[in-house]
């Protein structure tokens, strides 16, 4: 904790403050949209984007991570309190920063008891998935402010700002950097500064507006935007925290994936360690942070941190400078944020939402492994046509599904020896000799109780192909683990083989798994003998053909 | 199906005749017993031991299973209706039919879907711990019948018909057996006969009953019996098939592992081969039946089972007999049921769960392994507290998580030569020399989503260890498949090795690993070769050094 800032080099300042300035210009608009986004009033956003970062600088392990609202996690949100209170209600803000507080504690409680691998429970391609529906889900919630009215009609004048942002911001994304560029700036400036576009947008958005009084026309602006720090907020309600469970524990684990992804990819680039416990604390605080200023439930966001990371950030010191200028925007007067036009906010956040919009997983598997391609359909259907939260869950079945699935198809060898040699091969791919009367299988798999049962089924099939065996030799030597319930397995199939007078031997056993097998009974009812190598097991039973 | 009709051999009539006798005598006293724990009228569980078991002998896949009511099964019937409706009421039995169809259909679904590794959802010590804290929840329901009062409190008659009952149920358990084969009975039918004693206690209790009024001592019964089949039942409630989805999906779950774990033992024991597949759709079917005739729930009985086999049943004759028995009994007057004395029934559930009572994996798992042994506790312990259903969840999580940690610290080895040989072994248990400037690692795991980012940690860390090594040399032959966020994790170690100059060499990629990969942009991106063995590999690179 804070070990950044004692060892903090007077180099590392210049790179902190361009980062700092840059990503409060983008935080602006953004945390804004995403307060939409959770159904909030905008302010909100800004006030998830000030105490929870600096929060996160104190407690967190990335570097670089920018944390506050972000698109999913904001969707979510607005999923888990829209059934519970009025849009716009003082209770809808005060549940949404009880749901904050709700996701930090199981956080929190995750980072103390060393959870860090949950993580784990989304394949990649279930991430994708899931990440593209939400997007998808975004988007599409925004149609309505972009055009002043539900598709297929449109408010003329909201529509024509709308379509003109949208327009302004895919120019920006894909020609901004080549233009600025052009216009001489730095490569790496020139990235940066592209990602400005939507504050210059908002910028002169609000200009417009304030030169022509365009809400005259009709079009809806974001409204008035209490000048002033946020108030600290104990507000609960006390009915509502069995309700806020369940998705404080689902909104709680994606946090921890969005940011553990976004935070491993810029670690990634600088060769930093990542202690995903540390992670889990820091965005904990941050969330509980995130409650006692009023706001909602934050992360860190990929794209904001990657910002902030070309920005020049190499320290947490970034997030915080970004947090004060927040402050002192909040501070100062604050009347032309309430003319923003809210189809310029709607342009915006479908334009984030777009970069969302990656295929890329999708295509690497349909390519690679059709099953991992499925699990993705699958994931981002479910949140399409079932819901965000829904789709958490979804994606976490599906991703044990296919690990079942896989574990249960252990891939076994029957071994015969290369002539005349030592060596021990597949018979399938090598021409490998194997001797009447015995059967030599190699397990290439941990044994746990997902495939004990499809490798005693294997077994079986392999003694009633080989009739005449009498020794089954089973070698271990990929074999790293061997869980109770395997043991179990081993134990009954040792059983069923000394009913039919079949030894059951164990060939290369792993130091580790040896040690274990010693505290059980294996060992001792064994109706065989455990070998160090196949070859030593092979030649023992030959010479030995009684013996069993 | 129905292949065993077909070659049905004559010789196996005896005994499946024996057999049907013996459990039709058995299943009497227990279909009313767990007709009572899902809080039905007595004779639904009869209904539910005539055609269901039928059906299972057209479609299931084990010989010798007994399918009707179960314990467990029961239990969790009782807790998915007793939220939705009065007890007694018509609405519980339709409901308990209807729920019983919705997890036939989840089953047959299941079963068509090929979805029958999803048994291995749960390890062994969490089913034993699930059973164990069920049994805990069965047996405390049951003090109230065997009292006649709520404990501490009890009604003087009916609690020493019940600890009477109780006491003989024990002694028979215990020394039945032994005092049949004192009376010159054999070994296996002393067995099998020891097994009627709760049909036996049932008889005398009537008899008791029926001479000496005790109903005026205020025993409470069963109640009137109706006589004849059931009736084709078609009712169900259309508000409540939503509300059922849930419960219907866990008890099909259980229904499911429940009968596969009696049939398995069964199966071991004449080496019999079981198809999952089959076997949902036989579990599937039967449930159907069940809700066809105004039965609830159903499942193969391990300890049925047994005693079906046990009695010498060798074809599902056994079971289509029993089912005829009952059917008979039915027909003839039923007067005499009416008179069933609750205490004793009570007794009968109470010592049938004893049974489930075995804490032999416990101590296992305790010994071998405590993760599992803390799984064990876990859920049994969530099922007391949780209820029976929250179990069932509990049960799964934990499986998955204990899988998912397990998988998330891959075992991988250093590897050195051993001097003068071919051979690579972990420099940790041998005597092994390493080359300087070169990192042999070999990963003892299938790489997926729940292993990479633990594998890509430790690379890392050895190389931090290691900080000469210039190149990296996986040894993959342990490694027997590479999910798609596997191959992702590799691509991104390879990028980042290249930016280091660090060479990535593959050794010993198994042929379908390989097949996989050519599907990829690995091999062609990869920053060093793939190679047949790892001695090639170190040769080469030994005498390349500039090669990466």
């Amino acid at each position: 904790m804070l070990g950044w800032l004692r060892g903090y080099r007077r180099a590392a300042l210049a790179g902190d403050v361009s980062a700092g300035l840059v990503v409060a210009m983008m935080m602006i608009p953004q945390g804004m949209a995403y307060a939409l986004v959770a159904g909030l009033p905008p302010v909100a956003g800004i006030y998830a984007s000030i105490l929870p970062p600096v929060v996160y600088a104190l407690f967190g392990s990335s570097m670089t991570q920018s944390v506050g609202p972000m698109a999913i996690v904001s969707l979510m949100t607005a999923a888990a309190i829209a059934p519970l209170a009025a849009a716009g209600s003082a209770l809808y803000a005060v549940l949404a920063a009880q749901l904050a507080l709700v996701a930090g504690a199981v956080l929190i409680l995750c980072g103390l008891l060393r959870l860090g691998f949950l993580a784990n429970f989304f394949s990649r391609p279930v991430m994708s998935g899931f990440t593209v529906g939400s997007a998808i889900v975004i988007a599409m919630g925004q149609v309505h402010p972009l055009l002043g009215a539900d598709f297929p009609h449109w408010h003329g004048p909201s529509a024509a700002m709308g379509l003109a942002s949208l327009l302004f911001l895919v120019l920006a994304r894909r020609w901004g950097a080549a233009l600025l560029r052009a216009c001489g700036m730095r490569a790496s400036m020139a990235d940066t500064g592209s990602k400005l576009a939507p504050m210059l947008l908002v910028i002169v958005s609000i200009v417009l507006l304030a030169l022509f009084d365009l809400r005259a026309h009709g079009i809806a602006t974001t409204g008035s935007v209490p000048a002033g720090l946020p108030q600290l907020n104990l507000a609960t309600s006390s009915a509502h925290w069995g309700t806020l469970l369940k998705p404080g524990l689902l909104i709680g684990f994606i946090i921890f994936l969005i940011s553990m992804s976004a935070a491993q990819t810029l670690a990634l680039k600088r060769n930093e360690k990542l202690v995903s416990n540390q992670e889990l604390l820091g965005l904990g605080a941050a969330n509980a942070a995130s409650m006692l200023s009023g706001g909602f439930p934050v992360t860190g966001s990929i794209s904001r941190s990657a910002v902030n990371f070309a920005a020049g950030a190499n320290t947490p010191l970034a997030s915080i400078l970004t947090a004060g200028l927040l402050a002192l925007a909040l501070i100062a007067p604050t009347g032309w944020l309430a003319l923003l036009p809210l189809p310029v906010l709607a342009a915006t956040i479908i334009v984030a939402v777009l970069g969302m919009l990656e295929l890329d997983t999708l295509r690497t598997a349909w390519r690679y492994d059709r099953v991992d391609a499925l699990a993705w359909l699958v994931t981002g259907v479910g949140v399409l046509l079932l819901g965000v939260e829904a789709g958490v869950v979804v994606g976490v079945m599906l991703s044990m599904a296919a690990l079942i699935w896989r574990a249960s198809r252990p891939h076994i060898a029957v071994l015969g020896r290369i002539a005349g040699s030592e060596h021990f091969r597949n018979i399938e791919r090598y021409s490998a000799e194997t001797q009447p009367g015995m059967l030599v299988l190699r397990i290439d798999a941990n044994l746990f109780f997902g495939n004990v049962e499809a490798v005693t089924y294997r077994v079986e099939e392999e003694l009633a192909a080989h009739p005449t065996a009498r020794a089954l030799v089973l070698v271990m030597s990929a074999v790293s683990s061997v869980d109770t319930t395997a043991l179990f397995g081993l134990m009954e199939l040792n059983q069923s083989l000394k009913r039919r007078g079949i030894g059951l031997h164990l060939a290369e056993v792993k130091g580790p798994v040896m040690d274990r097998l010693r505290d059980s009974q294996l060992l001792d009812l064994l109706n065989g003998k455990v070998f160090l190598s196949t070859a030593m097991a092979c030649d023992h039973l030959q010479n030995n053909k009684g013996d069993v």
